[in-house]
């Protein structure tokens, strides 16, 4: 069935019928609901390919995402994912494993009216940023999201790194650390740097010196990774607490303390951005710095459907921060 | 820039250009070398639905799958991701969330030349199948995974639910459980009733009656579900063990421990099919069934490969079986 057989089935004209099906102001709404059940009850579908190019509009976005194996994405997604439905869009997911090739090639692909709009949290790797550049010279609609990208002029949703880290400190400094360590996803995520600035203040208006060698920069694989928390466990000058920049960093800090016989809280307490859905019966439960993902990844997308709405009209969307929620549990628990 | 200025600047015909980025085989290997040295030093990209248009092929496949917020989905993709990269091929993620209405739209989305190819692990609430039958009637290769339909003719890539369910069962028997429940995600599902035949089977064996009493189909949200474990376990009958049938009950049953005050193992003795990273790190550490989701994800793609590849001559490929392995830990030991 394509639209000619439609376009004689309902004794309309192509064009009628392709206006119809495109909801065009120009037809009225009862021919618009004849012609509407008529392709439904004959199983008549546009060819997308064809009509996207005389659209120019795909009904589909994109979000771009280091990894889905984290509970801060998927539930992100799950967040633009709620929008994007309620607008009747699609939403295509990609993964970068925090590999900047791999992004660079997704943003590549997703060019040229592949898609109506983008959702991006930028990769580990990501410095250079003339590949995001390209995407707005094209006017492609693009929002970041939690990894944002400071020197791109797009909408940014973000939490209140600085605070939080901050917050996080002080809690492990109020129950007797003195020697805590970081550890960082990236030196070039602002995120982490934000998360970084407010555990050095915090330690600072404690009277704590900074130490930069309790700053591990875990920007390596899951393996990399596990070797450098293990060698920062093993050290003779080992740092009484941790604070883990995701879930995946506390959840192998867990593991190499079983390893290490080290018993959590009372050798090393551990405190973790995270969105872990297992965290509460984790062994001890762990007490997490908890972002509003869900809330995120809607609120990202509401801005991104304002810019493509707005089109070439809207210069700037403004930014949004939002804030995470301490949540203690046993992991920092006072000897 | 487009094809004709690309040509002009080359001094080439639009169709020599046309063909030689395509990689057509009438044009020589070192007019390739230029055509795609210009091509990229002009940041020259083909408008992809046009050329999708002439080749009838859009280098990209679809993996439809109910959750990614489920270590055993994210760890599959991963493995499709990575078969699709060698032959590069982006992948195109879809949730339905286990809603069946979700699932339809989705496949709908993806007919007409959306994508080449379609990996399917189905939502729990899939009984009719006729949306997927619409699939392989326009000849669109698709492959089950996991959550397959055993009514479609279609390449299917499972693990041994049969004997997992069995060997699961067998492990509780003889740590000294008599009264096993089962949570199951859907009697639609034939992976949940193979494995349920696993239990029922193990528990005959072992001169245990069947009690359908403790068969609890856990298909609704998250928050039904809890409800429906929750009493189950405060039922004076209470079963002294748990077999899960995905991590995501498991971790619910933990939960309801704690609240409840009921002690793992020693009042209770919980199994899961699971590829949870903290399954070692739980309260206690959580014996598991555990899928070679990665691999499953990765002789997926490569049987849909093979379909692509062979497209009206390839009728049917074998269906492929991984085995699982049972993990034992501390949620099962013996009092």
């Amino acid at each position: 069935m394509n639209l000619k057989e439609l376009a004689k089935e309902l004794n309309l004209s192509i064009s009628s019928v392709s206006r119809a099906l495109r909801d065009s102001k120009e037809i009225s709404v009862s021919t618009k609901k004849i012609v509407l059940a008529k392709a439904k009850e004959l199983n008549y579908h546009a060819n997308p390919f064809a009509s996207n190019l005389r659209r120019q509009e795909s009904k589909t976005i994109a979000v771009v995402i280091p990894e889905i194996a984290n509970n801060f994405f998927s539930l992100a997604i799950n967040g633009a994912e709620s929008y994007a439905q309620k607008k009747d869009y699609h939403v295509l997911i990609y993964q970068t494993h925090d590999n900047l090739q791999q992004e660079i090639s997704t943003l590549k692909h997703l060019q040229n009216g592949r898609v109506d709009g983008i959702l991006i949290s930028l990769s580990s790797q990501t410095a250079n940023t003339d590949h995001l550049k390209d995407i707005k010279n094209k006017g492609i609609p693009i929002v970041f999201f939690d990894r944002v990208a400071e020197n791109i002029n797009a909408p940014k949703i973000t939490t209140n790194d600085y605070e939080s880290g901050f917050k996080a400190t002080e809690h492990l400094i109020e129950n007797g650390c003195k020697k805590i360590a970081f550890l960082s996803i990236s030196n070039k995520l602002s995120i982490a740097n934000k998360r970084m600035n407010g555990y050095l203040d915090a330690a600072k208006k404690h009277g704590i010196a900074p130490d930069y060698k309790q700053i591990i920069n875990c920007d390596t694989d899951k393996e990399g990774n596990t070797i450098l928390i293990k060698k920062l466990l093993q050290r003779p000058d080992r740092p009484d607490a941790i604070l883990a920049c995701v879930e995946e960093l506390a959840v192998s800090s867990y593991v190499i303390c079983q390893e290490l016989k080290l018993n959590i809280p009372r050798d090393i307490k551990i405190i973790s951005f995270s969105n872990l859905q297992t965290a509460a019966i984790l062994n001890p439960s762990l007490t997490t710095i908890t972002q509003p993902a869900y809330e995120i990844g809607r609120e990202a997308a509401s801005v991104l459907f304002q810019l493509m709405e707005n089109k070439g009209t809207l210069q700037r969307c403004g930014d949004v921060v939002l804030n995470s929620e301490l949540i203690i549990r046993n992991s920092t628990k006072m000897a």
